[in-house]
Order: C-alpha cells, then structure tokens, then sequence
C-alpha cells in the first residue's frame, strides 16, 4: 500500500459506508445461519468475513470439519473442513442481492494454492456439485483468482453455468492488498483447524500422558533418538 | 539487526530504561481500563504493548469482536474486533503524557496493509470519527507507516486535526525492525481472532459433531469430492 | 498455480475422485486408530490429513509429545511429538494397499527443515528404527524431498531397505504446490504444540499470576528492563 | 538442507545420539523445574526445547507474562513473558555440565530481532542483570547470532564478563537451517502469548458480547465504518 494521493479512495470508498442495513435474510448481509443448514445448532458460532465493494460483496464462512467417534472413545476426522465463499451482486449503492448468491467451497489445499500466490500469479478451480451422481456436468463452477491490471490488487472472479436452472453467471470482486493479506493470515490459522489439528492439539492433556512413558520404538513407531 | 557498533544504543537505550513510574492515569502508563468503556468487565483481560521512545510512547491494544445470539441458540459474529493505538508525548525524560494521547482504531484490513509493507513501503490511512453524523469532518486522523531515511527502521506517525477541540497535533513514533517484526507477528496472530474466527474454531467440538455424518452435497453446499 | 489449460487436470484428477471406499483396514484410507497403538484412548483426537495420487497414497499424523509429572504439581514434556508419515503403494484405481504402508516418524527439526526448501531445494534424512539396539542397521530408511522436473511439484520419496524381512521399497508421491503450502501451514502450526509450548500458553492463567508481582531480577532471571 | 552427501552426518550425528542420561539435575538435562524459582507451581508445564551438540548444549523455556488483577475484575498485563535461553557447556561426548550454564533472557523484541534475520544477517544484544542496582555493570552478557563461514548454518554466542564471580565466558553452539526454523515458528507461535494476546484471545466469549451490542463511535472509540 505505497501512498498515492489518487487510490486514497481505494482505501476510503469501498469500505466506509456504513455496512449495509440488516434486514433479515434481505439486500444486506449474507445469510449466515440458515436454520435448516447442517451446523446450526448450539454452540456454533459463525463468523463470516465480508468485503463489499461497488458492484459485488464477498463473504468468507469458514465450516468444521466432521468427526466419528472410534469404539476406543477417540475421535477420528472423516472430512476435512473447508471455507464457504459467498458471492453477492450489487442491486444498487450498497445493497447487495442474497438471494441471487453464487458459493464456492474452497477446500484445504484449494487454500494452499491460494497461499502460494506471487503478485503477478493467477490461479483457478473447477468444481462440479453433482460429480459422481446423475447430474453430473450439469452445473460448473470456475472460481479464478488473477492479478488486476495494474498490479495492485486481485479479482476474485466466480463463473457458474447451471443448466439444470439455466443460470449463467460471472460475479467479479476487486479485492485489495490489504485485504488479501488478511486472507492469507486468516487462511494460515484456519487450515489446521479445518484439517482438525487444532482439535488435535486440544486434546493434548498433560496428565493423560503418563501412558506414553514407556519407550515406543520398534518398526512402526520408528523414532531414532 | 547487523551488527553495528554505533548502533548498540538503538537495542540499548530506547528500552533500557525501567518502564515508567506506575502513576494512576498519569504521566507513566496508558490508561488499559478505563472503568467506562465498554469492554471493561470480569473475565476481560486487558494486554496492551507499549514501545516507549525518545519523544513519544505507542501502545497496542486488540479490542475484541462483537457477537450477538441467534434464535438458533448459536452465535454470529456483528463486528470485527480491532487493534486500539494510542499516541502519547514525552514530556520528560521516560515521562509520557496520556492525557495528550491520540488514538487511532486498526482495521482488520488496515493491518493486513501493514503485513504486506515491504521495507521501503509507505502507506496511509484516514479516519474520521464522526463519519456519516453530524459532526463529519471536523475530525480528520491520518496514520501513515513509512521506512526512517536510514532505511532501518519504520515511522508511525499520526496527525490528528480536530476542529471541535482546536487541536491539530503529530506524533512520531520510531519502530526498530524488531519491533516491526513484532508487531507483524501479533497482527498475523490476532486477526483471525478479530474477526471471530478463533472462536469459531473453539466451537469446533468432535462430540458435536455426529449431525454432520449425512452427506452435505448440493448446490448450496457443493463439494466436489 | 499459474492458469495453464493443460495442468487443469493436476487440480481436478488427483483428488476429484470421490474419496476410496472406507472399509475397514482395508486397501482404502489408513489405519488411523490402532487398538494396540500408543496414545489410542479416551479423549485422543486422530486428525490424519491424506493426499491420495495415481500410484501411491500419503497420510500425515500428528503425534503429541509426553509429559511426566513433577513433585511440584507441575508437568514437564519428556519427548517432543512428531509427525507419522505414512505411503500406502496404490494396486488399482483409487485402492491404496495401507497394509504395505511404510512409515516415518517426522521429527520437529525434521520439519523445520522442510519449511525451509526452496523451490529448487531438496532435502534428505535417514532413520535406524533400531539404532542404539542390537538390530541396528537392519532397518535403513530415506526420505527425500525434491522437486520435480518441471519444477512445478515436489516428490515425497521413502525407501525402506529392511533386511529383516528382506524388504527393499520406495515410494514415490508427487505434492502440488497448494498441497506443499498446506503442509507448510500445518507443520508451522503443529511445531510448537509437538514441543510442549501449546500446552505452556494453555497454563498461562491470569489468575495464577500474584505470585509473578515481585521482582524477579538477579543473576538468574536476568531481565534488563 | 540441499543433498549434499558429505553434510548427511550433519543430519544425523548431532541428534542422533540419545538424549543424555537423565540423571537429576546432574550433566544430563537443562534443570527445567528449579523449585524455588517464580513460577513452579501447580498447573504450570515446562516445556524445554533442547539443542545437542559436540560442545555444548542449549535450551530454550518461554516463561509467561505476568498479571495483575483489576478493581474491575478484569486482568492487565504488566509484565511481558521472556525465552530463557541457557547455554551448557559439554564435559563428554554427550554430557553437558548444567551447573556451568550461563543464561539469557530473550524479550519479546529481541524475538522479533531474530526473526527479521536474512540467511547472512547478524545481530547482537547486551545485557546487564543488575541494570539501575548498585552492582550495575559489574556482569556484563552478550548474545551474538551469526552465520557459520559455510553460511549453511548459524552461531549463537552466549559471552559473559562476571566480575562479581570472575567469571568470563563464552559459549557457541551451532544451529542449523532446520533448527533455526523451529527457533523461529516457535518466536511467531510464542511471541503474542508472551505478550498477553493469547490470554486476551481466550478470555472472547461470545455469550459475553451483549454489552457491545450499542454503537462505540465517538472521539474516544473512532471507527469509521
């Protein structure tokens, strides 16, 4: 973010309103807790990132992973966590169009690729949500994550062709260097936990560690020192 | 940090000093708590970290996020928490004025601005106050982060112009690399804490998690594996 | 993962396929809770992350270190954790045969030097199972991290020459570079938890803290502030 | 760590000796568990990471922040946590006379010192125990971290002028790439808790959050959103 008297509104504009009204489920914040959606339920908390820019918003909602538990009265992970973007056409100054939302699950190693993006690198990802069962390449969804002209900033840019509903749509969003870089703090800390490694170091307890005293080498739990 | 002799006194000096005397609200200490702001409460923990120069003194304060309950019984996270700094002058040698201090609240994104400085960036941020109320304008705060000539260390310098109080004051700050990497370190650590990430991923409960065995595909929760 | 039409199917083969069918200790996902496995009981998290490709399969297991209890009340990390790695060979299409796995107990340097690769760099290291017991040197194992030709990739390689059973294998995994960077991201997360530190930060209790208020200077503590 | 054949006992000969018999407080292990010294108490967990080499040893223990309680019942940071650093020289092949350490407290800065190091960077810090006492200047501690000739590693220093004692020594151990890169995902792990931030970031409830449901703005709490 070099000072440069002209991008002061790029700072300034896209930002500094007021965040859009909330009114339920409507023009203003993503739907961040639909009732009938899996994980709402106690106990949740949502915390969805949004950027809102002149003609598109973009939110951000990280999902847990899944567990089982084990006979052993462990838990074991079954499916890594991943984050939900949530694109939203801008309708007028302001006001962003929910219900005409495009979303994309970026997954752990999706993240990653983003991770290693240079300045000048682009990246992108398909995904099709009926792979595997009777619809199949009926919708696709190409998520492009590419440089702005001038080098200051990225698109994030999510193409959907939906036959099953005749929808064909591009919602593109500049987003800022700052506001990348906040991308990849928070993608750094979230990788772990979605991987549920954060769970993993959670249950690391002191003293339940007395049963690991005894030496474990040997051929599986090879351990040179 | 090479090593350079004539510059022993910049590890030296700046920070050799004991922490000022621990007046009440006076000359030493920013004020952490004052007893009626919000956010003063049981169970809040109060961790400011202050860099004391020359001519001035900055602390930094997080400021937690704000949540509200849905009916669902979870949480939604309402508004980023932030980063408080706070300017005060020296007036003495090791004796800072707090009651002169000038504050400025970081952004989320702001801090990711600052991640991304590389060692000759510059870069700015406006604040006014009273955005969007009656008094706009009339306080206008200006944070800029810009390299020392020397190329070694960073400026944090804020000048605020308040017409309602006929202030119009600056306050530098010299932040040593070290310092800088600090306080890159603690922005990479508290931003996905501001912005309720953290405590999603506390919520994050294998137990909880047996709801989730149920395949989630579709075109909401489309994933391509 | 610059855009590049022909490399589309390096980011939708390897993993578009639904995951392999989870029989149990079977050819499809690894044995993440062996009954008879050290660690495996109430309250243990296992959070395996999996990359599946053509010819082989790697799993990722982290590990916790062991603590001993003092006299004091206090506990103290023994031995640091480590990360299981484990290559399954595949014998057929998205089967993965976990019971000709090999594995490697990563250690915390072993990781740190992973995080320091270059794009270009490689980095090899050697484990005896048995050294410092009388099969020493029966059981050799390599693993090298290198990156491929086209420099766009990293292989994972294991070799195991284990006369013992006369077994001499090698196991070849390529790891995109979103795949690396995941594997960065979690190994920087994972280090200090596997060294005791997680658990340290965990028992900072501001409560616990009086005893603290008095000056703890002296040839011992030395503290120059 | 590039193959190099001839650097694989670097690889394996430091380390890969078994840890030091653990006699008590004898030349095995860093005494980690003083029990007269500020912090050994219940519920505190030591967690010492140790670095072996041919002539010398060194640990690092984070000790955490200090708090006092406020009217408010809430808790504020007064003091930052540190890394003791202590330095052990070796007697024998694999033995280390902890009774001869020398130590070093390293702050949060200085952390953030280490961590801004490029591959051929230096830095050095002084300090004096007794500083504002009246044996000030009477010992004298420098800590230096260099690079090794071959620029494949890194030196850290510990030299100490003890007149009190007539003590005056210098201890080196070397500290490889991997090594250092533990060194610093562990500073970036453990600097924002030495700080408070960690404590900070725990003590967000959101079940707390109602009283920051009314607006913050004004000249105090500026946000300009």
């Amino acid at each position: 973010c070099p000072v440069a008297s002209q991008r002061h509104s790029d700072y300034f504009d896209p930002r500094a309103p007021p965040p859009p009204p909330r009114r339920r489920e409507a023009y203003g914040m993503p739907p961040s807790s639909p009732p009938a959606a899996p994980g709402a339920q106690n106990g949740r908390v949502f915390s969805t990132y949004s950027i809102y820019k002149g003609k598109a918003a973009l939110s951000l909602d990280p999902r847990p992973p899944q567990f089982v538990p084990l006979d052993s009265g462990a838990y074991k992970v079954v499916k890594e966590g991943f984050v939900l973007l949530q694109f939203a056409p801008a309708v007028a100054t302001r006001q962003y169009d929910w219900t005409r939302k495009q979303v994309f699950s970026l997954s752990v190693w999706e993240m990653g690729s983003v991770l290693t993006l240079g300045p000048t690198d682009s990246c992108e990802f398909f995904h099709d949500p009926f792979k595997g069962r009777s619809d199949e390449g009926k919708v696709r969804k190409v998520l492009k994550v590419e440089p702005t002209p001038d080098g200051n900033s990225r698109f994030f840019n999510l193409s959907v062709q939906n036959r099953l509903l005749n929808v064909d749509e591009s919602i593109y969003i500049p987003i800022t260097k700052g506001e990348f870089a906040v991308i990849v703090s928070t993608f750094n800390y979230i990788i772990p936990h979605l991987m549920g490694w954060g769970t993993f170091t959670n249950s690391i307890k002191p003293e339940d560690s007395q049963a690991y005293t005894k030496p474990q080498s040997g051929p599986e739990y090879e351990w040179r020192r």
